[in-house]
């Protein structure tokens, strides 16, 4: 049995979906281990992760527009502002999606769907880089 | 250290939740691991995974209630609709739920509270078979 | 590799989040294990993990407003009511966020962002025992 663990940096400049399945799809068949676990995590708490589907652009533009929508800007009970308008509902954003996805591995790559690509779901409006962990047990 | 991976195929007749702890226990207690970790991990995009209450029936019908309401067909800002009238709703309701869920092992069993089943949420209304990889690590 | 395993018990007195990053840490940095994965998991549907800002207590105040706006008590379509009317929502709030969270250990440390915490989220109003079972595997 073997391990082994990376970062993946995602670059964002405002909301939206970032696909990284490609760097990670790599890292994953580079490792050598062809069965195991791979566990992505999210070092951070106003983006998120997602798997969802990679095929028509437009469900990811929907993703963006349903969550600002039921998480909207200026909600006026909100008390935590200091940080500009964007930050407590990328918070709670946050919250409603993933901060870590466990995806099995078999035959030297992840078990993902033929649509299945994986997101960081970033909620702020600046631009930020973000890390992403990348831990794979297995052999 | 060993590890054991299966998918188990859930049938599905429309939305709603399907269980599925039973053929996962089996699986689970099959494998002859004592102590490890499960992972359990759905390959598509427009159902999700939700560990839930098993005692009431009502549950199940309020949550499948909760967000047909919360995430209705026919928004009127929805931009994906090449699929059906459920198909984008199904992949914001997958989003705000689970893609894998990890579940340790303790004395050959999984650690599931007295209450918690294991769930497949179907988001589509058209019947479907669906794939759950499972994967178990520990010895 | 090597694995280990416990229970870290949380007493809530009501709606809100309660961190147990420092036990959970103290668990971790005893196992002697340097790389792996943590898996928390809880054993409950009327509560649920969350990681979050641990910076301003604000955050914690408005992410229980939201969800407590979000999901209601009362609402009039509700069938399960037995139990009180916090809890079907309970069980929403729960399906909303997380039942379990792999979080990667890296330098016999928990590879958690600066501002991140682990918390219990409980979603009952009457006091609780909780538990969260912590898995580590990993060498």
């Amino acid at each position: 049995m073997q391990q082994t663990q990376t970062v993946i940096e995602v670059v964002t400049s405002g909301q939206g979906l970032y696909e990284f399945s490609r760097p990670l799809r790599q890292f994953a068949t580079g490792s050598g281990i062809r069965t195991g676990l791979a566990t992505v995590f999210c070092r951070h708490t106003s983006c998120s992760l997602l798997i969802q589907e990679n095929a028509d652009p437009d469900v990811q533009v929907d993703l963006k527009g349903f969550f600002s929508r039921l998480v909207p800007q200026h909600m006026p009970w909100i008390t935590h502002t200091l940080e500009g308008p964007d930050d407590m509902p990328a918070h709670i954003k946050a919250a409603l999606t993933q901060t870590s996805i466990g995806i099995p591995v078999d035959a030297g790559s992840l078990v993902l769907g033929t649509w299945q690509g994986v997101y960081l779901f970033e909620h702020r409006s600046a631009p930020h880089r973000r890390q992403v962990v990348v831990h794979i047990i297995g052999e």
